[in-house]
């Protein structure tokens, strides 16, 4: 998907919406249990019911490795599923030498059919650059995380007093462009957003941390808006596991309705 | 396995060679196309032919990853072919907010039975201890690795001088142990393996760029040893490829055998 075509999903459905999919057995509903693909049953009944107020959706990896062989058949069934007019996102963090990473790409832009991958940094130009190689694919890449663990090491300042983080931004924009590089920007960190939005001014941002981590949707609005809306704000648990009955997929499109609502109001406002 | 029982396992093969598993269909030995199970077969071979000189093998997820669930299926059945004396390296960079950390960890640990995991430190603390929490497992933490990009922002000095691979030593000694932590460290450094040691002194180092990456066994070890060895030293194409025809297990063989040796004298050398 090319970045007019995103953005012409945002304007349509006036959402900036990015549903986390992140189905753990422990959490899914009970009577889903007993059917052949719990896990499948799961995300297809919570895409169905939020699929008209969601720009994208983001399976999380590790939810679906964790099962094995048998949860990467869901996970390749699950983004078979997704509307083709939505974005997708393999939230996978991977990163390797450059011929390792030509090999994740192909897991992820070959084998499935995904729009779009998380990669980590740490290893450098060459690690990042066989995802870019992918026509109409896009690398999101982990700048400034919501996690505790982010304070570590994104925030180290070098010899001139920059942030780590920044230097990942300054360094990878001459890897990618605003039309195939997104980047990972933690949202319980608001005055931040409007830094890294300096350093970056034309990419989109993929924001984790609304809602259950904490961070307010109109503060990452307010900082991180761009003329191309520039945001895909994520939320998972709080639309997902809403509700842990039967009334689950009501409830989880009951709250991406909600989100929705509040991101139209925004997108109004700053766009 | 505990830094105990690898000891003794290299004391044992006078070796600390670890053989990466990089299968890829388009490199392995024609004849292995018609089987059932190329990948399989390929590796099973090769894992029979070099046990005798190897205390470790390190399959890289991505060569099975790009397969799909079926490549899933094969990394099991190798991971389950390794003999259980042999240390097992799952080479896949992960690396995530922790809830998401701790399913990569059931992935490698539970539903598949590696000895250690590749771990990516750019999101910190969080991301990396879900795997420590596991007994007997290890993380093998990125710290100064072998490519080219290595140098984007592994090098960067901090306001007092540090460079941000010695912070992310000094950070995660914290979180783990000489016992359950290990760091990669590119032998393309020869000099620089000398500086990681005197940071951490007792950890072990898995180190690949030996051989197709140019790095110097001699260099790695004068540089490197310790008192309980300390090192794995990752020999993939060098031993994997170094024949393409019917005989590719056997040269496999030859190749580890070359390197044992080597490493043998280096043993009486230094430990």
């Amino acid at each position: 998907m090319t970045r007019a075509e995103l953005f012409a999903q945002i304007q349509k459905k006036s959402s900036f919406l990015c549903v986390g999919l992140d189905p753990d057995l422990a959490k899914i509903p009970a009577h889903l249990l007993s059917e052949p693909d719990p896990i499948f049953s799961f995300c297809k009944a919570i895409i169905e019911e939020t699929a008209d107020f969601a720009v994208a959706y983001k399976p999380n990896i590790a939810f679906f490795e964790a099962l094995g062989a048998k949860g990467w058949e869901t996970l390749k069934k699950v983004e078979e599923l997704i509307p083709a007019d939505i974005f997708t996102i393999a939230d996978a963090k991977r990163g390797d030498i450059g011929n390792t990473s030509k090999l994740y790409a192909k897991a992820f832009f070959e084998q499935m059919n995904f729009d779009s991958v998380t990669v980590a940094p740490y290893m450098g130009a060459d690690s990042v650059t066989p995802f870019l190689e992918f026509e109409d694919r896009w690398v999101i890449l982990l700048a400034l995380t919501s996690n505790a663990g982010s304070m570590d090491f994104q925030l180290i300042r070098d010899e001139n007093g920059k942030p780590l983080y920044q230097s990942v931004l300054e360094k990878s924009k001459e890897w990618g462009s605003p039309e195939n590089l997104m980047y990972v920007v933690g949202a319980t960190r608001g005055e931040l957003i409007g830094e890294v939005r300096k350093v970056a001014p034309a990419h989109f941002f993929l924001v984790p941390g609304v809602g259950a981590q904490g961070g307010s949707l109109a503060e990452v609005a307010k900082h991180g808006m761009n003329s191309h809306c520039g945001l895909l704000v994520n939320s998972s648990r709080g639309i997902i596991y809403a509700s842990s009955g039967k009334d689950f997929a009501r409830i989880a499109r009951q709250e991406a309705v909600k989100l929705q609502a509040e991101m139209s109001v925004l997108l109004e406002q700053y766009l």
